[in-house]
């Protein structure tokens, strides 16, 4: 059996400004795009001009709600409620799929975006509400979290798809979470680097922690950043490197 | 044939603060509810309460999109752009569509708000990409418009369904359009006169101008003002006098 | 000497809507207004009303910023960073005084709204910003926070003016925290027991807590709510029963 | 007497996300910065970063303030009433001024943004709210508006300090307003005829206008574009033609 694995990215993440034109040169090299819904980033029109450039570039694409915290990027923890969670996933949800099925493609998968992703993977609570509106409306899509997280649990609970996301610029710690960026190690910045710990994961199924131990990882989706200076290339290289070792790209089957 | 007509409201139009009490009252009365999706008011939690509160009273339950404009109520002229239009409009229904699919009903019309409806009322291309909108969205859904203006004109056209919505409480000019709330005349006080207007409406067919001569209306749906001192009083009203009247109450069939 | 006390109220909460009718009936028994930015409710149209309104009334005028959570209306704990709350609090004070300025009146006071409050009370690092961004702004402005709270101590190190403000309807802890909203009996609701508590602050400087005991307590400025079914009458009430007590009501001096 | 004026730029045009880099680039060249203040873009945070940044490089501080517009960034005309007008300038003058108070600078210009700018251009009721809110808020503040514009005339004649905006990379129309960007010809795209037409309005007070005839010009500032590809390059060549050919470049005298 081929390996194969799916490259997501978060797109579309302007507001009240044009659509970044670095976004349509990492959709020739990623198979998901998480669009921004309004409540981090991503107005009605730049949503339009994602969908369509994702059609465009047969990428499946995933809404990426937020808490509604514009002017924090969606970044801060929010003391919110289990049924605001609720609420504010099918908002965003609802929005981004009018765009889907206005130009007659649809929608494949949600991913929450910062501080809900983050917040989500530890709060079991918080990880049903979002798994509880995702299935109350429309209970084909596919969860993307934080590989072994609690939404991971959630979803595979209440009879979800879900796809464990991995990463390859960030170092683990031992519990399988992510170093918090706000340590010096948090970050590969090394591309070999990187690379070599995506294509352990793929290969082994394990990654090495900051602590120094093997912990096993089942990759369903690679996230890759588009707000670096070299996210392009970091874009391209770990496509065809992927490519190369024989892995298939593609998103997961609905 | 029995006479048949449908009796809207605007509701859920707070924003980050509870639904009105008013609301609960009101629904009683009404046949349709149009509800606010964000954008001049109705955040998510308020969307949600509201669409519960339209289910367990039987209303039909309708999006209300308005232009971009929290801070005018939306009820400011805006430049706004025939894509811009198309795209708030999905936008919006979607946002709304998720609450009544997580609820286990469905949307039923769409009302465009404020100053959308009456920009809409009088321009066919505004008036074409919210049509456009409704179609690409979901073509099965009926909009409410001003009787006789671009917005039915359009609707029949590209083959959508749509109800002629007329008002009670409104004077009439001679080519169809409301007196411009800014002039004195533009609204009737006195509840017998509202009254009076809206039998004459249904049984006859008609309406008297403002410059007193009578001209044809076919009223598919009555417009009930939610936020007046007596709004409940007159729903109530409204509501007796037209079933005193024979007339069947009742949201149009999809 | 006699004794005096300061009765504030939160005014002018409400976005893109009229001002609400109680903020007028309210204004004529308080003698601090704490008037929204903007941040939590307030638009700069309201903001405008309700400075006319304290100027009328002869009310000192206060800033009451919040965190930047309008569809939360500021209640919602937010992981802001000490220089994110130096700036939020400088915009908001900012555009109050401009409001101020126009109409020839003066900032009086500052009052953080809602989760900010209780965060900064708490938090002596976000106390301390909240504290350098009033210095930094208009160091004869005074902040009036939580009696005996972070907030108090950060001022009193930093030689700010301040007022310790005490709730005639809230329950104490031992601590001299109120009791969270989230327990039962953190509300007083019989009037009778709030005009008690307040009295007993004013003239013994003691309040009875949950848990049994008297703690000391300072009162320079009484908290009045503006939102419940009765605050008129309770702002009345509280007004009458202070001064048939011989206790003057008056803005702390400047 | 030596030749002097004073080159302008729109500064911190970002929310949610961090200060454009480009800003740091443009301060080199220019005197004058206008600083978004919210409305059509700009957060606190930005706001803060670009306050400093202009002090770092001694250039003068303006308020850049924008209708309620973020979704649209200000650039969308819309049916404000002459009150609005007067209010979301105080709102946004005032906010802004309280960075420059806290920085120890001060503020020093106001230049609406957009829309407002455009149709304050026109519209002399617009223009006077414009000029009231700002001699109501600080009468020491210099207005920037288009040069021969319905804003110049107002503040002329309500005795507000003004300087005339001139555009080196507009075409102009014979009465002295700039070409429609919607017209094909509304842009300079040629560097040297742009420099050329910014020395000729200097050197000779004239400038050609589309239809081929000279009309009086008076630059008191220059506006420079920093969201083009090649802002930078553009910002620093006109620095120094303009220096070049002996002309002083400085913000006007408060």
């Amino acid at each position: 059996m081929s390996l194969i694995v799916d490259l997501n990215c978060d797109m579309g993440e302007s507001f009240g400004a044009p659509s970044s034109p670095t976004d349509a040169a990492l959709m020739k090299y990623i198979t998901s795009a998480n669009v921004a819904c309004g409540f981090h980033s991503g107005d009605f029109s730049v949503m339009q001009q994602t969908v369509l450039l994702a059609i465009k570039n047969n990428v499946a694409i995933g809404a990426h709600p937020s808490l509604p915290d514009l002017q924090g990027f969606g970044r801060r923890t929010m003391a919110v409620t289990v049924n605001e969670v609720y609420e504010m996933m099918l908002y965003q949800m609802g929005a981004l799929q009018a765009f889907t099925k206005a130009n007659h493609a649809r929608l494949h998968h949600v991913k929450p975006h910062g501080a809900l992703y983050n917040m989500a993977a530890k709060d079991l609570k918080l990880a049903d509400a979002i798994v509880d509106a995702i299935i109350a409306f429309d209970s084909t899509l596919i969860l993307y979290g934080l590989a072994g997280s609690a939404m991971i649990q959630s979803a595979r609970s209440k009879k979800l798809k879900y796809s464990e996301e991995v990463f390859a610029d960030r170092t683990y710690q031992s519990d399988g979470s992510l170093t918090p960026r706000s340590q010096k190690s948090a970050l590969i910045e090394n591309t070999n680097d990187a690379l070599s710990q995506v294509l352990r994961m793929m290969e082994e199924k394990k990654v090495t922690t900051l602590q120094g131990e093997d912990i096993a990882i089942e990759p369903g989706t690679i996230c890759i950043h588009g707000d670096g200076a070299h996210a392009v290339e970091f874009a391209q290289a770990i496509h065809t490197s992927l490519k190369n070792a024989g892995i298939k790209l593609a998103a997961p089957l609905l």
